[in-house]
């Protein structure tokens, strides 16, 4: 997904290695806007946030900024007061550097929780992170945010706007393990040209969040520091985008396409996940029902732990979906697999049915689907298998 | 804990092979008053349930009973109107056998979901069933209740009653995967002689349940097939138990702790967990609010696989915490495993405290307390580990 990206008018980014990671790996990242620019963010719902999200989300009250700081390696959470101070040093650090406001530099840390930032790499590497600003560099930002990511994680739309010009929106993401709904341990960033208020891309960001990040699990954890920050240079030669016309439609659609593909990517990237699974809840007495039907069966770990080992256990499904509080007739519900029917009517369609289903869950993403009754409400839920290699993998991580 | 057990007066156990499961493993269980009893139970709240959770749920209406049939190896779950009268007619069976009321025979099924259930295998077995009736035959009960269990589970108290007598509460449970609040997949059977009415026997019983069954978790599934009966045969020497008076404290201590032995031998139990922990969350802003975080963290699969690799991972901890929907300060934080305080003041406590508790960590059963605050509320939680044999067992059970 990192192959080629357009670049975004108006930004630049830069990603380089100050220290922070062992051997040299690169852990410090910067997108800068020309000036400061309309911005929005999503900030994680834990009751326990990291000092650059308590930082990020007061300044992002002003809804403008010019510059998002990222430091992987190190989260700066459970770090108390001295978090705080010098996760606001290396901004004052970065603004002083470029004669900016403070408040207009966004910071964002992911990594190992409750150790001590070592903000003097980041403010000692600044200049050198400055040096490395160019248009085309949004590839080495994707690289240095990294943490357990298996791979860098982008995605870019263009689309016409107003009468002969064209927008962008590009994403870039990190995340693996711990992925959970409202957005877990996650940072994307989207950059747009597009022209627009911040009020406007604040609730476009919303409703493409609400269908994507909000709608991926891992292994239901969300953590201390995520973060979702969009901002738009306004440099696209059009009006405003505003309402519901044509151009506001087609750059929903562009934010909604992107963010599905990073949230794709980052469940695909769940720690040692070999399949993804979209699962789609239809036919529920309401939207918000046939969700809360979708996150049930999409966390449970038995679930899981059958699509790893390609086993069609509708019994499973239908009893994690029993558990959502959402009533419902057994009786009425189908179930497919990949396609292929196994459940309807209240009983099992059989050995042959169930033979068929294990051959497509071979496959590395593939849809089920859950047919609750006759309502109109639907939901769907991206999730990925649990695997002995993510048992292995998260027993040993360096707490 | 199979050991040795009292019997109960009033009551006959039985445990055979019926060939549900292969190989003559012991399949089909009854436990038998000598009258129609005063009977409490509590079933699954999942809303699949299986046709012996609804036959008996129906039943138990009454508030009395004289036999329990239960067999292993077929849940008998998912089977609609077939399954039913199959159940049912297992019930008619035996009950046309003895010449008793098929209203109270409680059906109890646990095993795979979705098959039909052989109950011609049952019906045949009933004589053989009743010719096994012993006083003494609890042992060869837990035996034939078994699925996944990796052993019987009973456990026994007396305590003395009125002037002179004595009464005894006598528990045999199974479960071990799939366990989480509200039951889980298990069965569970607690007989006393102690004399009370079937209302009283019903209040003791959730008052004991929620503190033992209902606050446990292995993987944070729960069943279609969850069952907990209580039946006195009213025959200890002693006035009704009623009201708060001594005999009724005992009697609820005895209950409590039989029904903490066997959940704590069920989460021993769980598929391929090495230890148990004893979440303990004090301080919390009221009970219900610490029983949410203790909930959370004790189901947080990033905390079930620190565990398993004795991880000292406060983080995650903490992070689950914060995902309960309960506000804390984090700066007035607490946290100690094993004994060994690791966490104060929004701070870590360093790299000593954390070998020294990883050193705890690798007992099989050691106690984790999370103090929230200065609070009043607080809640305790029984949960495993969640290792690779986890994810093997789990990957590869038949579906």
């Amino acid at each position: 997904m990192s192959d080629s990206h357009p670049p975004v008018r108006g930004f630049r980014f830069a990603g380089i290695s100050c220290g922070i990671k062992a051997d040299g790996v690169p852990d410090l990242g910067l997108i800068m806007a020309e000036d400061e620019v309309p911005a929005a963010a999503l900030f994680t719902r834990n009751r326990v946030k990291a000092a650059p999200v308590q930082i990020s989300a007061e300044r992002m009250e002003r809804g403008r900024a010019q510059a998002i700081l990222v430091n992987s390696g190190n989260a700066n959470a459970c770090t108390g007061k001295d978090g705080i101070d010098r996760c606001r040093d290396t901004t004052i650090t970065l603004a002083e550097t470029l004669g900016i406001n403070e408040e207009s530099v966004l910071p964002c840390s992911t990594g190992i929780i409750g150790r001590t930032l070592p903000s003097e790499l980041i403010e000692t590497a600044t200049p050198r992170l400055l040096d490395d600003l160019s248009e085309d560099g949004a590839g080495r930002f994707a690289e240095a945010i990294r943490t357990t990511d298996r791979f860098p994680k982008m995605a870019s739309i263009q689309f016409g706007v107003g009468a002969e010009g064209n927008a962008t929106v590009l994403g870039i993401a990190k995340g693996a393990g711990m992925i959970h709904p409202n957005m877990a341990t996650t940072l994307a960033f989207v950059l747009t040209d597009a022209p627009m208020s911040s009020s406007f891309l604040h609730s476009s960001l919303r409703r493409a969040v609400a269908d994507s990040f909000n709608a991926m699990t891992v292994d239901g954890e969300t953590s201390t520091n995520d973060t979702i920050i969009a901002l738009t240079s306004n440099k696209a030669e059009t009006a405003p985008i505003r309402g519901t016309d044509r151009d506001a439609r087609r750059f929903q659609d562009a934010l909604g396409d992107v963010l599905g593909q990073l949230s794709t990517s980052i469940v695909r990237d769940g720690e040692g996940a070999q399949r993804v699974v979209r699962l789609e809840v239809a036919g529920g007495p309401s939207e918000s029902a046939a969700r809360q039907v979708a996150e049930r069966v999409a966390q449970s770990l038995l679930v899981k732990t059958a699509v790893h080992g390609c086993d069609p256990n509708w019994g499973r499904i239908l009893s994690a979906a029993g558990m959502a509080g959402v009533a419902f007739d057994v009786d009425k519900v189908q179930l497919s697999i990949g396609g292929v029917p196994v459940f309807k009517k209240g009983q099992a369609l059989g050995p042959e049915a169930e033979a068929n289903a294990r051959e497509k869950m071979r496959s590395p993403e593939y849809t089920i689907l859950l047919q609750l009754g006759a309502g109109s409400g639907k939901a769907h839920y991206l999730f990925c298998d649990v695997g002995t290699e993510y048992v292995k993998f998260n027993s040993s991580y360096q707490s």
